[in-house]
């Protein structure tokens, strides 16, 4: 497959066209932000090590039913991915009181959710990302009635699944964030990446942060935690497979 | 009917017990407050307005269908309404893009929203009234899955039959808040007020703002655009019914 010109540049990663019109080159960057772009920083070794962890849970998924976008890893830091029509939404599913919600809604970090809280955030970084509901959905045309069901529906699908996974590595999966999109056909497929650096995972004796939390509150060994996760889940780090 | 001790001071209105515990005294007084009470100021004659408004437009909804708290007015400022256990969160249905939409979207002012908009809000001015969500509203608590269904149903119900009072009278239903509670048997009320103080009117011809944003924006002629809102409707403000 060869790689064509840049498609677009995101914070972290970069998507390129190839001469396969169904397919997509991602290229996962050291590029690390937080705060809507205002804190960015290069660390060393986190796009190979995020390019084989999101490789690894979008296989895990797969094997669990759920359709995503993931094809095949090429090198370390690149994979190939199905084109889709990504639709501009967030679909964020909190198990645990973290982040946002703690600062919005005053409730203590730590207190669990139940049920989980599913949130939709509009993708608008001008705008901060500013959390939406099912109503703007539909009525601005971010996506249809049925998309939005599909969209929870798989959310809380890959929390059963993911909540398993890492809770027998020893990680409590207190929150993340998937994006979804259309292929050519309409089917609904999990895009983007499943990462550390889009979910909150905790160490379930200690709650030491095991996440882009460590980048966003300066605690330090943000990849070299990341590489202790990807370790516990046996994500192989050393070559491509 | 007695009135006895201050149960709850809001912004504008203040809430007593009487001698009969499922009743309560609705004072409204000439307090206008915007932008979570960092503006306020006395507008002469507000209270009676709103007090005469808001059981206008209650017995309407009475009539038709709309279990609401209103019983009676026993003076220019006073309601006497049912005893409610209120739900901390408002229901708010667009009608058109305004205010916090326009902000928090980044949508033009005055777009049509088809379907129209249906958000809640946390009652919380520590917090600045955040956005939530369903999934919320149910986790932590604050409502029931079937009253948020309830909620919702009678939101839109008002909808249908407030858009085309307004519209027979010339003007346009923009948005509006309700707050719903629950009486002794558990049936979900229609409670709080309904005026200009919690909706947006704007003339079907002018667009000229008919509501609080005339205060909020400092556009004056708070008081009097009130009272033509309430003349175009038939709302009796010279005396007490």
């Amino acid at each position: 497959m060869q790689k064509r010109d840049e498609l677009y540049r995101g914070k972290a990663k970069t998507v390129y066209l190839t001469d396969d019109s169904d397919k997509l080159i991602l290229l996962f960057r050291n590029d690390t932000s937080a705060f809507d772009g205002e804190k960015i920083e290069q660390l060393d070794r986190k796009g190979e090590v995020n390019n084989k962890f999101n490789h690894f849970i979008m296989s895990k998924l797969e094997a669990a039913g759920v359709a995503t976008q993931v094809e095949s890893i090429i090198s370390d830091t690149e994979s190939v991915v199905k084109k889709l029509d990504m639709i501009p939404v967030e679909c964020v599913v909190r198990n645990v009181a973290a982040g946002s919600l703690v600062r919005r809604l005053g409730v203590e970090e730590g207190m669990d959710l139940n049920p989980p809280v599913f949130e939709f955030f509009l993708k608008n970084d001008a705008l901060h990302d500013p959390m939406i509901n099912d109503y703007h959905v539909t009525s601005f045309g971010w996506a249809t009635a049925s998309q939005i069901e599909a969209m929870k529906k798989t959310t809380f699908a890959v929390n059963s699944i993911l909540k398993k996974l890492f809770d027998d590595a020893g990680m409590i999966l207190v929150d993340y964030k998937l994006e979804f999109g259309t292929d050519a056909e309409g089917n609904l497929i999990l895009g983007d990446e499943f990462t550390p650096d889009g979910c909150r995972l905790w160490d379930k004796e200690t709650r030491k942060k095991m996440d882009k939390d460590r980048f966003r509150q300066g605690l330090g060994s943000v990849v070299e935690t990341y590489i202790e996760v990807a370790e516990r889940l046996g994500v192989a780090l050393d070559s491509v497979k």
